[in-house]
């Protein structure tokens, strides 16, 4: 029987979910899961859950760019914050799932190159046209996916993942589920790693 | 020459502070380092930082709830959520202050001894009698006990400490502070046991 996969939660503008999409696929290859990447536009969630941006919070903003920074060295991975920040993902989101739909592949491998761009080099991923841009420095044909980041389905499409989303209570990224079990955070990677070792406790 | 503390910032309303009473101790003395208890009366600091209570918080909520009693099994902690949560706990922050002038010993016996009461029975310590009541199971002067409590030196120490702990950014419980560097969270006891076994990364 094939077991369930483990579903990744993320907003592209999130670097936590940054570092944890570098690490998630390796969690999921080691239990024998498939990993659905699901980006989701976490301005939604955080309307529903009067939260606010980590970064932007009084207190601990300065906290979680110290973490970010230490995190992403323990984790051998570039950081930077990019200026413009929290970032507009809805081009991205929806990029991702033009993509996915004929190629999950090359779905993951832009996103992968999406948040390797802000959170490596800080630039801002908003606009339609740096999202084409980068896809283009990854082999993908922008003109084919311009018309998919158009396309009505996909706009529903990352409308229904969000609404979703909200209704299953993901209400941070990254936030992983798997089995019914949700873990939040890159900093809980550990503990699903171990979960699905061990089955459970 | 001695090795700085580590600070251990806590509200006794904290459920992740209760399972990080319960560790924290045994990672001072792997390290070699003495860990200070700091209670701090957390109210003061959402007010700061435009936080709520994570229990209280929609979505958020019923996560954490899940995941204090995931925890706790792993950790191999009995655990429950107090029916009055949050609760005021000024009472018990100045029963571990008037304490801890004499015995920091007696103090952190205290202090486990109201968390437990708390997240292992369920009882609601706001109450000066029922901090007097758990501070006599264990074996110390009620009568003294009060005094410290309503001794004004001891309110002031408390709200030196809480004021001192915002000064410092300091966000949330469990949070500990050693050599400058901040680790939020019960789910970073590890990180911090590493970064102080390697020396850091």
């Amino acid at each position: 029987m094939v077991k369930a996969p483990i579903e990744f939660y993320f907003d592209f503008s999130s670097p936590y979910g940054y570092l944890a999409a570098h690490r998630i696929d390796d969690v999921g290859t080691e239990a024998g899961r498939e990993v659905l990447w699901r980006p989701i536009l976490l301005g939604a969630v955080f309307k529903a859950t009067g939260q606010s941006p980590l970064v932007s919070q009084p207190l601990r903003g300065p906290y979680h760019l110290h973490d970010l920074q230490r995190t992403a060295r323990r984790l051998k991975l570039p950081f930077q914050l990019p200026d413009d920040f929290p970032m507009a993902t809805i081009a991205a989101a929806r990029a991702f799932y033009a993509l996915e739909a004929s190629s999950p592949t090359d779905a993951k491998r832009l996103a992968l190159a999406l948040f390797d761009a802000a959170f490596q080099r800080g630039i801002n991923i908003s606009a339609t046209e740096t999202v084409l841009g980068l896809a283009s420095e990854i082999g993908l044909d922008p003109a084919r996916l311009e018309a998919g980041i158009k396309d009505n389905a996909v706009k529903q499409r990352l409308k229904a993942e969000t609404d979703g989303a909200i209704a299953r209570n993901i209400f941070g990224s990254p936030l992983f589920v798997v089995d019914g079990e949700m873990f939040w955070g890159n900093d809980r990677i550990p503990d699903l790693h171990d979960w699905l070792k061990t089955g459970g406790w």
